[in-house]
């Protein structure tokens, strides 16, 4: 077992702290070695589709790579939605999954599946430990997967990386096989280097730069950094390029950056809408929640699109990508452009940002002079109440979207989370308490009522912390089906697209001994929210029941308000 | 999409009734075309993994295939625990995952992953619907793989089956495109053929039957079959030869059967297991829960070892295969061998039989002499007690144990069925709902807290039926780690593996509106027994909470009664 035990050590070397243990005893071996390791902090979660979306929202705020152990059979499954998720966010794990030996795979034993490349396309890769380690070479090949694996879940982009580990009993340490850490174990370390363009390939962006007129910058998903927020803002303002901050860019407290995108774009057949066509798109980071922005982009091609990221294959997200350009940093690379080039006149900068202020005073005006209590009105009171520098957990489908036409005001410094790798609505409660568990800043998390039951397991475990605080936007059912269009007037709404549930979140709270407030009053919600952050002995849900068919109704006035008022 | 709506034709030409869809806007066309179909019953559930064990538990008490439909993205991922378990437990399941077109996938567009084969290794086969119908080829082919699909997953080892399905917009239908259902379609229905053998083959079999004096059969898991059961017991009558029927096997009610076996078997350095020493094993069936039965097996190894089941490729579970006998049917075989051979003297036979009977005194002995309550008790009276010819299903892991050590008595005639395909704990109680949706007998189900709260989304639908009763073995933690060696030793056994956690089941009852109880006390449980099973207006939970170390001192003394008494 001392093979075993040695992972946990290069991975300790290696600078992972952080390890989601699921119970099971094919991997004791695994749990032993990381909860007696003095270096490493170790949790147990018993549903394991959770627990990986716990790991994943830790690495996600610790930036840093964390491990997942379960035992062998079906456990591994539970893990792959959250792998597929963190696989399109880029969010390094490390996943160990004990096995039995391969001589007893389908031979009817227990939890025993076809463990070997278990999560297919969704990992950056997948190795198998080797079971007999009497060669010396087998041992050199064990050492080496895990560092080879780490260095593969972190360079850049970063991703899940698999090692499925068969084990044969004995799994538990004796008086004369304790567990014990050989400081001299194999480590192989990655030191990443820089991006460089060559001049010959500075000289022909230049000049395709130069040739655009109407350049525009638009930030999918990215994480919360302060300085790149700052190397962003520097080179909007310096060159003159409109910047479209999607709300999961986590661009918004850059000065002068576009947030009403989602506004100003919402009428594709109005006659102005061309003027704001792009010549140069330039694109960095990964998804962007905005589906008019989406259809604006593919409708009204640039000229040229460059899409900054790491590796040579990138999407093409807007049907117009004619170049990648390999950057691990965007705002690199965007800085260099900016001592390169020149700004162009501006027309084209001035013509957003008018729209932006204009779209901006509007959607402030609607809110007070509406009667209604609606979820969308809710969330924007949450959002402007955010405590400054705190977090937020973003649910799919609609209270990321209601947020991004809202947006968040850039003094607030909020850094948005949202899994919109796969878009599912399978982890979004677990990846906030996984976030909660690495900050001390309040960690808020903006749910619906199907996302919060779905995973309710998030709240099965013994170390919710307090600094997390849920709102819960309960219309009973699967509300988005009913503002999109399509399902809407269908006879199968209510039951095989809403899918009405009738649950609150009451018991909920209770199981799991957490403070809890009901309202579905405007009123009674602004009762609760001057306490509702204030520091806590638990966990704080705040459940907001509004009715579906009123939602709808008011959302399609917001957009019809807008629309009429541009 | 008329190619759609064909599929909802082809599946119910097809004999298919019964499908789970869960919400979602890009399978909206395969659900209208199947919640309209007027010979198909849709139900729709929320969370994908629970509803691939509800689908699952109705294929398995239908035995008929049933089919899931989801959105693309992770929903497909939230299947896999279920398709991993219908895999190994040969359940035909027809696994419908609505995809983005090939061109969008990994292009940053919500909801996309890249689902083509997404299941691996644990499904007969996968297919990917073409996503350009316009040539005739192609609609020959999507209609074709409908009907392959179909067939393969039904035909003997039946198992699941995934089809891909990317569509594009509309997702909805018109006036002027109704859904509609082409009574036309290509339909390729498959006949099977039955299995016989050679008369050289059966030579060698009546010479290596004939040459062997001391035959056994055992049975692994299979379907409650009444005709299969007679047709068993006849053959072991008949032949003097003991059948070890493991709780999961459905064979009980065969009148002389074995199941005692982990009593009987539970002494490995007893001076006279060897006289219990096969020489020609037969076996059939899928996995036994026995863990003595397979340490002897694989110890006291059979001369000849046939296993019959379909196919040529069979598990080595005892480790002593020396032939694959292919049939469909073991009882057809079995009967054939019956009448081409002769009983050998009944010593062997009787060896078994009568520790089977002393095994038994000795169980029921046990339980009036003991003053403390256990789990254990608790699962034999409730098991003493269930309704005649109902249907029990036991969760991984202690329950299903505990019942191999009780037993069923042969004139109950209980179905039983449990999750042994991966032995994981994650959708016992969804795999329970469908069977129950799906049967007016009683369905009881009888689960740790562990896989109760694991799977609680189970209970997250409108559709919970009214003949399910659910027994919770609350002791606050997976006692299984306490009872094995290894952990029960450990500092790290409360969190690493026990995993302590405080939940009852009341707010859960509450929440889903079901009758529940609660008791500490054998009295307490007595009283509750005589109307637990009554015909009611909800399902209703019975919880019973004891105490973890008191079970495993329980069970500990049980095992050594037995041993001391033999």
């Amino acid at each position: 077992m001392q093979s075993i035990y040695n992972i946990a050590e290069i991975c300790s070397q290696h600078g992972i702290k952080e390890v989601i243990l699921s119970p099971g005893s094919r991997c004791a071996p695994l749990t032993l070695a990381f909860a007696r390791h003095p270096k490493i902090r170790t949790r147990t979660i018993s549903d394991e589709r959770s627990a990986a979306f716990i790991a994943m929202g830790i690495a996600l705020q610790t930036q840093n790579t964390v491990i997942l152990v379960c035992t062998s059979g079906s456990a591994a499954y539970n893990y792959a939605p959250a792998v597929a998720e963190a696989f399109y966010q880029h969010i390094p794990l490390l996943i160990l999954t004990a096995d039995r030996p391969p001589e007893w795979v389908d031979q009817l034993d227990g939890q025993t599946i076809r463990q070997e490349n278990i999560y297919g396309a969704h990992v950056k890769a997948s190795f198998s430990m080797p079971v007999d380690l009497s060669h010396p070479d087998a041992k050199w090949h064990s050492e080496r997967i895990v560092s080879e694996a780490i260095n593969i879940a972190q360079v850049k982009s970063c991703g899940p990386v698999h090692i499925n580990i068969p084990l044969r009993e004995p799994f538990y340490p004796t008086d004369s096989n304790p567990v014990k850490y050989n400081k001299d174990v194999k480590v192989i370390k990655s030191v990443s280097s820089q991006n460089q363009l060559s001049e010959a390939d500075w000289k022909i962006l230049v000049h395709e730069f130069s040739q655009s007129k109407k350049p525009l910058l638009v930030a999918g998903q990215s994480i919360y950094n302060e300085n790149f927020i700052q190397q962003i803002e520097a080179v909007s303002l310096n060159l003159k390029i409109p910047v479209i901050t999607d709300i999961i860019s986590n661009l918004h407290p850059a000065k002068g950056s576009i947030k009403n995108h989602d506004l100003i774009l919402s009428d594709m057949n109005s006659s102005h809408i061309q003027e704001l066509q792009p010549e140069l798109l330039i694109s960095f980071g990964d998804s962007v929640i905005s589906k008019s922005l989406k259809v604006f982009l593919r409708k009204f091609k640039s000229k040229y699109h460059w899409h900054i990221q790491p590796g040579a294959i990138a999407p093409d997200t807007f049907q117009s990508l004619s170049r990648v350009i390999q950057f691990d940093d965007p705002s690199i690379f965007l800085n260099e452009l900016s001592k390169r080039t020149k700004s162009s006149s501006d027309n084209y900068y001035n013509g957003w940002k008018q729209r932006e202020s204009s779209c901006e005073d509007k959607t402030q005006k609607f809110f007070p002079a509406e009667n209604t209590f609606s979820e969308f009105e809710a969330i924007n009171t949450i959002i402007n109440n955010l405590p400054d520098n705190s977090i937020l957990h973003l649910a799919n489908s609609m209270p990321v979207r209601y947020a991004n036409y809202i947006g968040i005001k850039e003094e607030k410094k909020i850094q948005v989370c949202c899994n919109r790798g796969t878009s599912g609505i399978d982890g979004t409660l677990s990846t906030a308490v996984g976030a909660a568990l690495s900050t001390e800043k309040i960690v808020t998390v903006i749910t619906g009522d199907m996302a919060f039951f779905y995973d309710r397991n998030a709240l099965w475990n013994n170390y919710i912390p307090t600094n997390l605080r849920i709102v819960i936007l309960n219309n009973h059912g699967g509300g988005i089906f009913r503002i999109i269009d399509g399902p809407g007037k269908l006879p199968e709404l209510d039951e095989y697209f809403e899918t009405e549930q009738p649950l609150t979140a009451e018991n909920t709270a209770k199981d799991h001994n957490l403070e809890y407030h009901f309202c579905k009053k405007r009123k009674e919600m602004e009762e609760i929210l001057p306490f509702f952050f204030n520091i806590s002995k638990t966990s704080v849900i705040l459940e907001i029941e509004t009715d579906s068919k009123t939602n709808t109704e008011l959302f399609k006035r917001f957009k019809k308000y807008i629309q009429d008022e541009k």
